[in-house]
C-alpha cells in the first residue's frame, strides 16, 4: 500500500483509506506487510512503488489521481512503466458527461484524469471524474515481470468502489485462489475481549483444524466487539452457506449478547426492534445530555418510531418539566421517574431515563461513572444500575450504549 | 516515520499517531518524507528502521514497546545498535511503584519494559509504564553514523509526551536550529477554504516575502477552517511576541469569522461568553435531533450554563410540549416560537431553536437541506434561515454549528 498525499505526512488529513484497504486484504486473506505514506513528490512516489514491487507481487496506490498539478501519480506510473501517457477518448467523454450532468462547466485540466499509461487498463467502476487504473509493470523477463500497480483516487467512497470491483477480484485472480472468500460480522456487547475470546475457545480450537471459515477479533470501542466469520468456497451460493451455519452457530454459544450483524448499529437495531412491534420512543437524558436521542435521529427513518427527547441537564428541570418528586436525582428510582416521564411528556409508548455522573466532580456523594438507567416500557417501569470506567466522554458514550443495549433486552422479552 | 502493530496493517486501528507527529514536525520546521506502518514482523521492523536511516537523519519508531511477546521494537533495536538489551533500575523501581499505586500486583512480563538497549537513553517524560528511548545507532563513522532511532510507546497520550518534551528538541537541537518554533491557531467558521485564501492574499504575500511568521490553512470540516501562523525567534518570549502580533493583524481583517485560538471549539466558546455574561441557555431541536445540546453538554463545565434541552422529533411534540401553534413547522416563524418556547418552558435566559429537513425525504415542500434557526436573546426574538449542501449527516453536524456561531455574533452584539 502507498498513499500519496503531502497533506497526509502533514497530519491534515488522517490516511484512514490505508486502514480501509488493510481490513479488506486482510478479510480476503491477502498479506499486506507495509504501509507507506509519501507526499507529492515524482521521485520520493517512485521509490516508493518501485521499493513495494521489489517486496511484493502488487501495490496499491492510493491517490494522487485528481485533475491538479500536484496530481502525478498517473505520470510516475507511466514513467516507472517505461510508456507514453495518452489521452482514453471514451474516459474524457464520461468526464465531460459529468460535468455537464452536473450543469458545471469542465476545467480543461480535469481531461488531464483522461490521460492513461499505454498498456494501463482503466477500472469499470469510475463513481467519480478520476478513473482506478490496473497497470502491468514490465514484461515477465524484467524485474518487476508480472506485476502489478492499481491506482486509484483519495476519495473514499470512489476508491473503495474499485478496490471491491477491481482490485480484490484481480488479486485473487492472479494469487490462483478462484475461491470465493466473503465474511460476516456479527456484533456484541456486554463482553470484554478476554471473556469472549474464553466463550468461544473451544469453537475455535474446532475451526483451526479445518482452517476454513475462520474467526476473528475486532474491538472498537462504542461500537463493540466485532466476530468476524470469513469463508471460502468455490461459490458464492456455498459461502452463503457456510456463512450461515458458522453464524447460527456462534449465536448459539453468545446467545443475546449478539445485537446484530455487518453494517446494523446498536440504534438502527433497536430502532428496527420498536418498530417492529409498532411501538413509539421517548427519552429522558440527562449524564449523557443529549447523546443518546442524537445517536437514534441520525438514523434515516427514525422519526418513525423516535418522538423526542428531554434533557434535564440543570436538576430543576427533572422537576419542572419532567416532574420528578424533589430529592436526590442521581438514583434508580430518578431514573426509573425519568423514563416515566418521557412516555407520559412526550406521547411516547416506551420511555427511557438515563442519569448518573460523568466527571469532573462527584455528584450527590456518588462517585464518577456511577449510572442508573430507567425502562417504562409495557406498562412495567424498572432499572438498572452501573459503574463505568473512563473519562467524561467515554462514560457519556458508554452509558447511551448499555442504556439501548438494555432496551433491546427488555423488547426481545416482550 | 515507523508504526509499528500488526493491527495497524489489519485496519484495526488506524495509524493516527504518525499523522499528529506529522503535523508536529511540520510545524517545528521539520521535514517528514515517509511514514511508514510495519507489523510486529522483526525482520520487517528491522528493514523498515534501516531504510529510513539510509534516508533520514533520524526515525521515529511508535509502538511495540509494550510488555507482551509481540513488543519487540526493543529487541530488533538493540541489534541494529549490535547491543545487548540491559535492565534499567530505575526504570524497574518506576514500573513496580505504578503497579503498587494502582494497588496491583505487576507481571513479571512487565519487568521488559525496563531493558533498555546499551548506549540508548530513556526520555525524562514517562507517563505509562513505557520508556521511550533515545538511541543513537552506531559511531559517526558507521552507515548511519550519528543518527538516531527514537522509539515511542503506541499510547497516545504517553507518546505524545514524549514527542514534546524530547523527540522534537532534540530534533531542532541536532538540526542547528537553536530557535524557537512555536504556532497558534485561529478558527474560523463561516468562509469557504478558496474565499479565506482571496481576503488573506495580500497579508500572505507580505509574509512569504519575510518568510517569519508563516500562514497555514486547514480545512477541517465541521471543526471549521483553521488558520495556523507559525513563528520562528530566538526565545519564547519573542516568538510569544510575534505570534500576538500576528494574531491582532489577522482578526483586523478576518474579523468576527474567528471564533477561538488552539483547542477552543464553537461549543465552548459559545459556553464561555454566556458564563461571561451570566446567562443561562435551553435549546429546542427538531432537524439535529439532540445533537446540538450533546455537543454543549460534552464541554466540562457546561452544566453551569446549559439547562437543557428539547428534543421536539415528533411534530405532536411542539404542539403539546413546545406549544406551537399548529400549523407548517418547518418555517422561520416555527424556529423563533422553538426558541422562545426552548427559554420558558425550560427556565433559561436564551433560548434556541433549530428545525429544518435532513432528509432523505423532503417535508412541507421544503427540499432537503432547508435549514430554520431561532434565537430568543436579551428580550428579542428573531431567525436566520439557510439551505445546507451535504447528505444527513452533514445537514445535521453543519446546521448544529451554524446555530451555534449565530449564537455568538448574537451574544458580541449584546
Amino acid at each position: 500500500m502507498v498513499a500519496v498525499g503531502t497533506e497526509l505526512l502533514l497530519g491534515q488529513i488522517v490516511d484512514t483509506n490505508s486502514s480501509w484497504i488493510g481490513e479488506q486484504l486482510a478479510l480476503a486473506g491477502l498479506d499486506s506487510h507495509f504501509q507507506t505514506k509519501v507526499g507529492d513528490n515524482a521521485d520520493r512516489i517512485r521509490g516508493a512503488l518501485e521499493l513495494g514491487l521489489s517486496r511484493a507481487d502488487a501495490v496499491i496506490c492510493c491517490g494522487g489521481l485528481g485533475p491538479t498539478q500536484d496530481d502525478i501519480t498517473r505520470e510516475v506510473i507511466a514513467g516507472l512503466m517505461g510508456v507514453e501517457l495518452v489521452q482514453d477518448g471514451a474516459i474524457a467523454d464520461k468526464i465531460r458527461t459529468m460535468f455537464r450532468s452536473r450543469g458545471r462547466d469542465m476545467p480543461q485540466n480535469n481531461l488531464r484524469q483522461a490521460h492513461v499509461p499505454v498498456g494501463a487498463r482503466p477500472m469499470d467502476q469510475q463513481p467519480g471524474t478520476a478513473p482506478g487504473l490496473v497497470c502491468p509493470v514490465g514484461d515477465t523477463d524484467g524485474p518487476f515481470g508480472g506485476k502489478v500497480i492499481y491506482a486509484v483516487p483519495g476519495v473514499p467512497y470512489e476508491m473503495k468502489e474499485m478496490v471491491l470491483g477491481t482490485v480484490l477480484p484481480d488479486l485473487q485472480a492472479r494469487s490462483g485462489t478462484n475461491a470465493v472468500i466473503a465474511s460476516r460480522t456479527l456484533r456484541t456487547w456486554g463482553q470484554s475481549e478476554s471473556a469472549l475470546a474464553e466463550i468461544l475457545a473451544g469453537r475455535i480450537d474446532l475451526l483451526d483444524e479445518v482452517g476454513n471459515p475462520t474467526l476473528a477479533f475486532l474491538a472498537s470501542g462504542v461500537e463493540g466487539l466485532k466476530v468476524r466469520i470469513t469463508a471460502k468456497a468455490v461459490d458464492q451460493a456455498e459461502v452463503d452457506e457456510m456463512l450461515a451455519t458458522e453464524e447460527e452457530i456462534l449465536r448459539g454459544i453468545l446467545g443475546d449478547i449478539v445485537f446484530g450483524t455487518d453494517d446494523e448499529t446498536m440504534e438502527s437495531v433497536v430502532l428496527g426492534l420498536l418498530a417492529e412491534r409498532g411501538l413509539t420512543l421517548g427519552v429522558a437524558e440527562s449524564v449523557t445530555g443529549g447523546y443518546v436521542t442524537g445517536r437514534l435521529a441520525s438514523v434515516p427513518g427514525a422519526s418513525e418510531v423516535l418522538r423526542g427527547g428531554i434533557t434535564a441537564y440543570d436538576t430543576e428541570i427533572k422537576f419542572n418539566v419532567l416532574g420528578l418528586d424533589r430529592g436526590p436525582v442521581v438514583t434508580a428510582d430518578a431514573a426509573m421517574a425519568m423514563a416515566e416521564a418521557a412516555r407520559r411528556v412526550l406521547g411516547a409508548d416506551v420511555g427511557l431515563g438515563i442519569t448518573g455522573v460523568a466527571g469532573p466532580d462527584e455528584q450527590e456523594d456518588q462517585p464518577v461513572g456511577t449510572v442508573h438507567l430507567g425502562f417504562a416500557i409495557d406498562g412495567r417501569v424498572d432499572s438498572v444500575s452501573t459503574k463505568l470506567p473512563g473519562d467524561r466522554e467515554r462514560i457519556r458514550q458508554f452509558s447511551s450504549i448499555t442504556l439501548l443495549d438494555q432496551l433491546r433486552r427488555h423488547l426481545l422479552d416482550l
